[in-house]
């Protein structure tokens, strides 16, 4: 081997141990949602409890990644493709342990929601939860294989995931108004479903981020859906 | 001049360029907050549909930094500290590109909120937001000084946003509690308390890279406040 294709096989190798950690993290941010949600389904405090502890690994590999990629920055100056990718990889470690704060909060917050009474509303959080743990693994996936197809694909399931997150919202609202008695759990259950929305909107910034490494530039206008964040309707809660 | 002191001044350059355009965000998210809570206090529906519009620049000034970023990369492969100010860059330019979404997202609520009679708790929102805006003040002052010891005490200051959010928390479940008529504007008001406490968040993270900018490491565990956002009050929402 010459010193040449050294380089080369352990410039790919680094590469490839940054893609692992990044996979492990996506991995693990929806095994924490998943958790959180069952904890909730369950009422389960014990459960609860573990998630926010478990975020520690996650925000540990982030850490690892930033090392990593200033690692590679420093001993390679990566350019263009290579570039992309370790600036991909900074972002997307970024939105995986955003992920992973979303389901601590929603464990956090199904510890205070299991001290009131069961509400009927809490069905539909884990029907939001498994489209959203859906686009994880898709996203996830799209990252380990450099998928742009499939990430475009994801991007555009997170329109189904806002529908779901528009009509559990109007149906909370609702059980609140009928019985005000509920307001406190169903105003949990405002901030969960919305904190499942944001995962979803983490998940499309990932799966951006896929399509940028492959295709060196962001999602072009025309393979972007409409935008609707700025319809304003009263029973619409405002995209964040 | 010689060669290596034209390069000197050339990176010294590109690095004022980038600090003022990271400034320049810094300070349109500023003013984007401050419309978005006026158009919240004088149900100003011309108002809130221009703070969206706005982010557009917020969302430009991002990109350039990213372009400017990745060109730094390219062309001088920073070390050390110059590495470490380029990383932050990209991390500051996306906390406040992340403010503005909050700051629109606001305004947008604002249009669904002037649909509704008033409510008393509305009066709240702008003190909240007077304090997320001089943070934002103080963090874009501490980059653009590299003064990391002015970070760590605007990153302090982020107790008091929290300490008032949760008062605005509870007095506005108080107030849907008292009366089922306001759930509705309520909802949307406590939505975008939250919002203006995320903006808190967002500006410590910026107060963190200045810190790592300047002292090549995080905000060391005997520097940070306690944390306290796993503790579980029925009455407090745990923290995001």
């Amino acid at each position: 081997m010459n010193p040449s294709q050294h380089i080369v096989k352990s410039y790919d190798e680094e590469l490839q141990r940054l893609t692992g950690e990044i996979v492990g993290m996506g991995e693990l941010a929806r095994r924490q949602l998943i958790a959180a949600i069952a904890a909730v389904e369950n009422r389960d405090n014990e459960a609860a409890r573990k998630v926010p502890d478990d975020d520690d690994l996650i925000d540990q590999l982030e850490q690892d990644v930033s090392r990593d990629v200033v690692q590679l920055l420093v001993v390679r100056s990566p350019m263009a493709r290579d570039l992309r990718e370790v600036v991909a990889a900074l972002r997307i470690a970024s939105d995986y342990e955003r992920i992973g704060d979303y389901a601590a909060n929603i464990a956090k917050r199904a510890l205070v929601l299991n001290e009131s009474p069961l509400v009927k509303p809490v069905r539909i959080l884990p029907r939001l939860a498994q489209v959203a743990g859906e686009l994880l693994t898709e996203v996830t996936a799209a990252y380990r294989d450099r998928d742009a197809d499939r990430a475009l694909a994801a991007w555009h399931q997170d329109e189904h995931l806002d529908a779901l997150y528009t009509g559990l919202f109007r149906e909370l609202l609702t059980y609140m108004m009928e019985d005000p008695r509920t307001i406190t759990p169903c105003t949990h259950l405002l901030f969960m479903a919305k904190n499942v929305e944001r995962i979803g909107d983490h998940a499309t910034n990932i799966a951006e981020n896929v399509y940028f490494i492959v295709h060196g530039q962001m999602i072009p206008a025309d393979r972007r859906k409409a935008d609707t964040s700025a319809s304003i309707n009263p029973e619409l809660p405002a995209a964040d």
